[in-house]
C-alpha cells in the first residue's frame, strides 16, 4: 500500500473512525484501524464488534492495499505531524513508513485479512432527516437511557416511526423521556432500539448545518450515513416499555416556571445531598412558590422558586439528578409542570406543542427528609 | 459571629485560602477554613501544618467571632449562591446559617480554639519585587524540583540573594535550572530553600500587574505578602547543591536554534517513547542539522531540526522530558545550546544575558537506541 494526502485530510478521517476503537481489547486487532486504499480513495474503519465507523476521503493512491495500524499511536503521530503532505508506504513485510516534512516514522502494521467485517446492511428502505434534528433528538433523550445491563432493551433509545411522526424514547425505571418530530418521506411505520453508546457517537459526528443524515435499519443492524462517514451498529432485541401507557393523561395541577431559575434553585439545595445516600429533595408547592428543602447528615438547605399558576399545599419528593437532567435537556426558557399528587409522577413539557415529554417518578419522603 | 458581604468578596477570599486546605486530613479541623470576623474585617485561613494562607477583606461585621467551616462544602455553597449579599450567622451552639437571596443553608461549624496557629514570622527584614517577576522566576525553575523525598533539600527551590542579585535554583539530579534577576532594596545577602508545593501555590496567587510582593524569611519559616493575602510556609533545612560548581564554564560547541521548532521535533520523535522504559532520544548534531531518532519496541522515529552554527558529528542521548521541559520554560524565540561531548551536559540559555541557565545531563546511548 502506498498513498499520500494532506495531513488534515488524514487527521479528519482518524478523528472520526478512531471513535469506534476500544482502548483495550482481548483481540489486539480491534485496537487498530483498518486502512484500505483503492483507486483514488482511502477508507479508514474502526470497529469494536458492536459498532463500526467507516469514513472515506479522496487521496493520491500509488499502490492500493489494506493494513491495520494501532489506532492510539497512529492518531497521536498524525496529530503531531507538521501541516504538510503525509506519505504512507507499507512494504511486503508490513513495515510501514510514515513521512511528512522532515519527520519519519517506521511502525509494524498488522495483516488486514483477519480484521472483522462490518455487518452488511441493506440501504433500500430508510429515512432521511436534517442532521441537527437527529442530533437534538438524541441529546434530549440519551441521558435517560438505563445503564442496567440486566434489562438490555432499555440501554438503548426506541426509534418509533408512525405515519410522518418520529418519536425517540428512553427510559430507565425512574424516568421517561420522549422527543417527537414530524419527518418527511418516511418509507412506512417501523420500530427499533439503538444502543445508547452508539447514539452518543452519532451525536458527536452529526453536524450543526442542515446536511442530511440517512438512516437504514434492517432486522439486526442499523446504518447511519453522515456525509462520507458510515456508522453501523447492532440493534437491541426485546420488548421496549409501552411508554404511552406510562404517561398519565390527567393531572390535578398545571403550572409553569422559569427553567434556569428552577435549575439554579435545585442545584443549590442539592449541595448537601450525599452522592452515596442520594437524599431526596422535598418540593413543597404552595401558592405560587415551590419551596425546596433537603436535610442530610451535613445540614439543611432551603430555596424557593416562583411559578406561574397556583397549587395549594402539595409536598412531593424527587431525586435531584433526575429533575435536573430533564430540565437541562429541555432547553426552553419556560417549561410546563404537570402534577397530580405526592405519589404520582411529574411531567415536564414545553409551553406549547409536544416536542418533548419528561416524566419523573417521585420518591416517598420520610418525616425527617 | 455575624457578618454580611457581597458574594464575590467572600468567594474571592475562599478561592485563595482554600488552596492551603488538604482534601483529607487525619485532623478533621484541617479540612476546614478558619473564619475570623473582627471590627470590620473578615479573615479566612487555610493551613495544612506545612503551608498556611490567610486572606482578609472588609465586610459588615455585626458580631465578631471565630468559627471553622468545612472548606469543600462552604466553597461549593458560596460558588452556587446568587449574586447578592451573603449573611452568615453562628449561634452559641455553633449552628451556622448562611442566607443569600431566597437560599438558606444550616451547617454545623467547629470550635475555632483548636485550630492550629500559623507560625509567627517577623516582617522587618525582607525584600520586595514586582509580582510578575517572582511569578516567572518560579515558573521557570519549579519543574526541575526533585520529587524524591529521600533528599528533602532538593524538593524546594533555593533563593539566593547576593548583592542586588536574586537567583532561584532547582535541581533534581538529572538537570539543574537557574533563574537570575537584579532586584532593588535588598536588606543583605541571604539564602533559603522554599518547598516546591508552596511555590506552586504562590505562583497561582501572584498577579500579572506590577503590584509588589513582599518576602520575609526568618530562620525556620517564610512569609509572602501579596495584597491582602499572606502565605506562610516552613523553609527546608539542609545543604543545597553547590550549583555553581556543577555548571561547566567551557564548551566545545555553541550553536543556536528556533525553540518552537526544536520542541516540535522532540515531541514527534518522543511519540514512540515508552512511559515506563523512558527510552532516550539520540541527538546527532552534524553540520547545521540535529538529527533526532529513537528506537523502541513500537518502532522507529526520526526528525531533524536546523540550527545556526556548525558541529561536526556529535552523538548524544537525552531523556526527552528533561529537554522538553527546559525548552518550554525558556520562552524565548531563539535559544543558545552549549555542548562539550557525549558524556557532558548540555546547557540551554538565552541568546543574550544570563536570565536562565538550564543544564541537562546526557544519557549513555546503547548501540540499539
Amino acid at each position: 500500500m502506498k498513498f499520500s494526502c494532506e495531513k488534515e485530510t488524514l487527521l479528519n478521517l482518524l478523528n472520526i473512525a478512531s471513535r469506534a476503537v476500544t482502548g483495550k481489547s482481548s483481540m489486539p486487532l480491534l485496537e487498530g484501524l483498518l486502512l484500505a486504499a483503492d483507486a483514488d480513495t482511502l477508507t479508514i474503519t474502526g470497529y469494536d464488534l458492536s459498532m463500526g465507523i467507516r469514513t472515506t476521503a479522496q487521496v493520491d493512491v500509488v499502490e492500493p492495499g489494506r493494513i491495520v495500524l494501532n489506532s492510539r499511536l497512529f492518531c497521536e503521530i498524525v496529530r503531531k505531524l507538521p501541516q504538510d503532505v503525509v506519505y504512507l508506504e507499507t512494504d511486503d513485510k508490513l513495515m510501514t513508513t510514515i513521512k511528512c516534512g522532515r519527520s519519519v516514522f517506521n511502525l509494524m502494521a498488522s495483516e488486514a485479512d483477519e480484521y472483522p467485517a462490518l455487518a452488511d446492511v441493506a440501504s433500500d428502505k430508510g429515512l432521511s432527516l436534517p442532521q441537527p434534528i437527529l442530533k437534538s433528538m438524541i441529546a434530549q433523550t440519551i441521558f435517560s437511557v438505563s445503564d442496567n445491563e440486566s434489562k438490555p432493551i432499555h440501554t438503548g433509545c426506541l426509534f418509533e416511526i408512525e405515519g410522518s411522526r418520529l418519536n425517540v424514547v428512553a427510559v430507565d425505571g425512574y424516568r421517561l423521556s420522549v422527543r417527537r418530530e414530524t419527518v418527511e418521506g418516511v418509507p412506512g411505520d417501523m420500530k427499533f432500539v439503538v444502543p445508547g453508546a452508539s447514539l452518543r457517537e452519532i451525536e458527536r459526528i452529526l453536524g450543526d448545518d442542515d446536511d442530511i443524515v440517512e438512516i437504514f435499519p434492517d432486522s439486526k443492524n442499523i446504518l447511519f450515513r453522515i456525509g462520507g462517514t458510515t456508522l453501523i451498529t447492532r440493534l437491541i432485541d426485546g420488548e421496549f416499555l409501552n411508554y404511552r401507557a406510562a404517561i398519565p393523561k390527567e393531572f390535578e395541577h398545571e403550572v409553569s416556571a422559569d427553567r434556569q431559575e428552577l435549575i439554579q434553585c435545585i442545584e443549590r439545595v442539592s449541595l448537601i445531598v450525599s452522592e452515596k445516600l442520594k437524599n431526596p429533595i422535598r418540593f413543597h408547592f404552595d401558592g405560587s412558590y415551590v419551596q425546596m428543602s433537603c436535610v442530610t447528615a451535613i445540614g439543611k438547605s432551603y430555596d424557593e422558586c416562583p411559578f406561574d399558576g397556583s397549587i395549594e399545599n402539595l409536598e412531593i419528593g424527587f431525586n435531584n439528578r433526575y429533575i435536573l437532567e430533564a430540565l437541562r435537556a429541555a432547553g426552553d426558557e419556560q417549561v410546563k409542570l404537570q402534577l397530580k399528587g405526592a405519589l404520582n409522577p411529574m411531567i415536564i413539557s414545553p409551553m406549547e406543542g409536544d416536542k418533548y415529554t419528561y416524566l419523573v417518578l417521585p420518591v416517598r419522603l420520610k418525616a425527617n427528609d
